[in-house]
């Protein structure tokens, strides 16, 4: 058995990087944000929020680029808020929206309706045109708990897409096995994943380009131009307007990839070989 | 029984006007624009579209304005959606949005859904603090069907609140008494309504004041913000823009109601003699 990144042409100590961007749709600055990085910068892959309200205007400028659903059962800030396509009660806080918090999605929402929300997520996605590429999950609300996962990998299983997992090195935190299974079921991930929340995204790519290790990672940012928009509905909007200027106006993270070797790739090509197998 | 503006303190021939800015909540561009049309340009009111995703931002800044409800069943633009709050199936579209249009409300909304749906949006704007001062509803939906209408005047009745209706010259257009209707049940509304949509609101407006009849006249206009935004969610930005520098910046207004003895108000002192009769 030929590990990944051997099945998409590379040599056996190959480096292969995945630059993802989060949060297309999010609002109207993410969008800009991230069809620039995709289309005239270092972002290879992106991931669209399906509820937001503007998902619509991401799917309209949409013109086949590497795009996957970040299936969303949150809707985290307090200013500016969105609701689920479907009508599960069990979905939505006191308001009539996602709830704020990856631990209230886990402590409140009945599986069923997530697996009706979710399958309703790819499948306007899909409606819309998207050649959807892979799927992960904003705040991780289905990669962090063993019965949301269960979920998230049979949609992977059932719409034969990649998933986003976190690394081998997360399992024992996690405390529950997910890449064994997801193996198991015949689904593609990455070798490795860098968790960049919370921090400068820029810092950590810099830092992490040298110490890539064989094989294909993905990391994620969530670039998004500069706005009143943005400012007022995201706090962190500073590391956003920062990731945008990193992946489209700097040339720090090309002058590393080169001067290190590292090979860019998106899901579409780890979904391709996965349906090829 | 005296007329409504004697009620308010004013004399039999003099003219009051209410200047309502629709759409606070729509967009981000729209509640920087409307609190400036209260707080600093001649705004005398405002509307709030609770379901929409900016909503929550809106009732954040809130302090005190003079803010009713636009009970909002429809969301008309293609790039920028959002949701109902409550689960009302007959409420939304293939994608779970509420209807772009008000035609597809009146075709396919139940009823009783109508109504769950524009109680909670009255309560979401009391919960969030919000001394809601009148009632209007977006595209109409609620005043130009009498099935619709029917709805409108029962909220009026059970919140004691003000309704916008159109002037009495429209009755015959529409089909079906409406201004009877509402005040044999005790509900108030203004004398004179004035339609500016789809034409230039600087130019309707100006031409109004010198014509304005006795009694209180109600015109309406949306100001926000020019942003990148706003011009991706509505084609119509540059007249909101317009709408905005006209009630903020502008001088002309101020002059015109100077010049004819214009009064202006708005529906807290409506609100306020409805319930102390």
């Amino acid at each position: 058995v030929s590990s990944l990144h051997e099945r998409l042409g590379y040599g056996p100590d190959e480096r292969v990087l995945i630059v993802n961007c989060d949060d297309l749709g999010f609002c109207h600055a993410a969008n800009q944000g991230v069809y620039e990085a995709l289309r005239s910068g270092l972002g290879t892959s992106a991931s669209l929020m399906v509820p937001c309200p503007w998902a619509a205007d991401a799917a309209a400028r949409y013109d086949g680029d590497d795009v996957g659903v970040h299936l969303t059962l949150t809707s985290e800030w307090e200013a500016y808020r969105w609701a689920p396509l479907t009508a599960g009660r069990s979905l939505v806080d006191e308001q009539g929206r996602l709830p704020r918090t990856s631990e209230a999605v886990w402590a409140g929402a009945d599986l069923d309706e997530v697996v009706r929300e979710c399958r309703a997520q790819i499948e306007q996605a899909l409606g819309w045109g998207v050649d959807v590429t892979h799927l992960d999950a904003h705040m991780g609300t289905l990669q962090l708990r063993p019965r949301f996962f269960e979920v998230y990998l049979e949609l992977g299983v059932a719409y034969r897409l990649p998933l986003r997992l976190s690394g081998a090195e997360t399992e024992p935190v996690l405390g529950f096995a997910f890449r064994g299974p997801a193996a198991a079921r015949g689904v593609t991930f990455t070798d490795h994943f860098i968790h960049v929340e919370g921090v400068g995204s820029r810092s950590v790519l810099l830092d992490l380009v040298p110490k890539l290790r064989s094989g294909v990672t993905e990391a994620y940012l969530h670039p998004a131009i500069d706005s009143p928009e943005l400012r007022a509905a995201a706090p962190d909007w500073e590391r956003r307007v920062d990731d945008y200027r990193f992946l489209v106006h700097d040339s720090e993270l090309r002058e590393a990839l080169d001067a290190h070797g590292v090979h860019l790739t998106g899901f579409r090509q780890l979904r391709d070989s996965m349906r090829a197998t």
